[in-house]
């Protein structure tokens, strides 16, 4: 059926999806078993697309043990959307909310509040190039906010949080778009998470969100607030207020399905340790690769490193890509190489390319 | 390769998309030849999605004939966030925009529009159930209106336009969702058209949006408007702002190419007027069918009738979906029955369903 051979792919996101879950997408995508039409033409409204939603729902539920006073939404516009939705709904004109500051996407977030109410800073590391995140004691927090966001994976930098910060009972909101359920989650220690799925859960096209109801309920939304940013009226609507990313959120839901074929968090956890431990390992082997993270909070799904020039790195990349290793450059504002391996990433593309390093070493150091 | 054999597929929308379109998408669904890997998984900032994105862009510019100062848009959230956006975007606060009211879906978008500023209804035809558009002459425009919104074809009601008002020079905005490419359009004519894809032109999850380049700049946006929702921000970063709906705009992608290869919109438009011939020549024929909308107003996309009685309707719409007619039940608020005949939707569909309907008046009449 294919010509061209499967390559590596280490896109920071969009990024890769289970074989499994593509050959089913393509096995019915003429027409579904049962129906007789493409998940692309599908009415949201018919029965079979109403069974992919609460499945799906109900799939994430189980996977990440999303308490039953949450709301699962499927919204579109990706994680940017969420950044101005967080607070439009959120943060109330004449008060405050605190921003943890880890990289380029938490910076995005700041800017769309900061057109909403006041922003207060509660750490940022962008003086030392968003390579670390911050420990509890750094968090200048105000107990009076809102709530806080934080980023708990930096896609471009390559740093994660590996727990979620105290906040004393202000509402937590976490932006999880490049390590949704890279691992168990702790989703009741959240007000909200929201992630675009482009990365680790589905293809682009559609954002997850886990809400507490009870915060839900305690929105301070202006009335004249588009009725498409509005949480609430997505959540009364069950995600169909308007028509949703049909065949995004179906292609979620086979991801989902997966996800528990192969034992759920736990399990995709301990795979993804040793994915991101065996190439921490040769970049920590000899120094001629440098991690641009600090050790301590090195990120699972995207692994930044530098090698000793700028040209070896241009030359590192085309080659990587010419050996069927695709997507390594990295994010022009940290520079070096970047591979990202989410979920659906496979072990022996690691393995293939701690290979590569090695030889490009051989060949190069 | 296919279980079920494909129904004809009447839905309002997600509606019907072509089968070559479908066949392609399938073909290349694992692995994209020449890539090594799925559209689905594809970064939006890769060579082949760019070269996607640039192809939709000038095969919809050969389509429509759109001039060179409009840009073209891929956007999320469909047509339901353009009924905020453009508001947002051209409509002052002080200042108001006239709306021209022919069914539910221009219904909707004076309700998002009356949260930004001033809306006046230019037209309604909501005391009659919304069963035709306005002459010219039935139109009380404001010449100071920031703009006029309409809608080209009303999707639940089933009446369309058979040309565009004349606004004396007030900027001119389409909704075009249901009738997007059903036939030649003069995009000159408007200041902004948008639609929703999936209805005739892609699958849901994104919305295109042709925009006049000077029209653009005489934005009046608060600069404390989401990101998201600026169509300057849009225009300037090609519709890459944040990652696109990539596999959505790939699939609006091979149905442009598919229009063009059946010679474009005039073709497409000869064919759409012989499908709505033939179903209201049915529904006409005998006195047992009544078409919902004035004769003059007729959409050739959705055709809506009546039955004698609901329980008939009920019959019809039960016995037509085991016959392989699908989605034939109209919407709760006119009731009776739609068949939405988008481009893509088969003639011999058609002439399928005036057979069903013949024996079903025979049974029933």
């Amino acid at each position: 059926m294919t010509a061209t051979p499967r390559v590596f792919n280490f896109s920071a996101g969009p990024g890769v999806l289970p074989v499994p879950v593509l050959e089913e997408a393509q096995r019915d995508l003429v027409s579904m078993p049962g129906v007789g039409m493409s998940v692309l033409e599908m009415s949201h409204r018919g029965k079979f697309f109403e069974g992919v939603l609460a499945q799906t729902e109900a799939d994430i539920r189980k996977l990440a043990g999303v308490p039953d006073d949450y709301r699962v939404l499927f919204l579109p516009g990706g994680a940017s959307l969420q950044f101005s939705m967080v607070p439009l709904n959120f943060l109330p004109r004449d008060g405050s909310a605190d921003y943890i500051v880890s990289g380029a996407w938490s910076q995005k977030a700041v800017k769309e509040a900061k057109k909403v109410g006041g922003v207060k800073i509660a750490w940022s590391g962008e003086a030392a190039n968003f390579n670390t995140v911050p420990a509890q004691g750094d968090l200048v927090l105000d107990p009076k906010a809102a709530y806080v966001s934080y980023t708990s994976n930096e896609t471009i930098h390559g740093v994660e949080f590996t727990s979620s910060p105290e906040t004393g009972g202000v509402p937590l909101v976490c932006d999880t778009s490049s390590d949704m359920f890279a691992g168990p989650l702790d989703v009741a220690k959240h007000a909200l998470i929201y992630a675009g799925a482009q990365k680790n859960i589905g293809p682009a096209g559609v954002a997850l969100v886990l809400v507490r109801d009870e915060w839900l309920k305690r929105r301070v939304a202006d009335p004249a607030l588009s009725s498409m940013l509005n949480y609430a009226i997505h959540a009364d609507n069950g995600s169909m207020y308007n028509t949703p990313p049909v065949f995004a959120i179906y292609i979620m839901g086979l991801v989902m399905k997966w996800l528990l074929s192969i034992g759920g968090l736990p399990a995709i956890r301990v795979i993804n340790e040793r994915k991101a431990a065996t190439l921490y390992a040769e970049i920590d082997r000899s120094g001629f690769y440098t991690g641009h993270a600090a050790v301590a909070c090195r990120s699972l799904m995207n692994v930044t490193f530098r090698l000793p020039s700028e040209d070896l790195e241009t030359t590192f990349a085309k080659e990587a890509k010419a050996a069927g290793l695709d997507g390594l450059k990295g994010h022009r504002s940290v520079g070096g190489m970047r591979a990202s391996i989410y979920n659906a990433f496979p072990e022996d593309g690691v393995d293939a390319l701690v290979q590569f390093m090695q030889e490009f070493e051989r060949k190069n150091g």
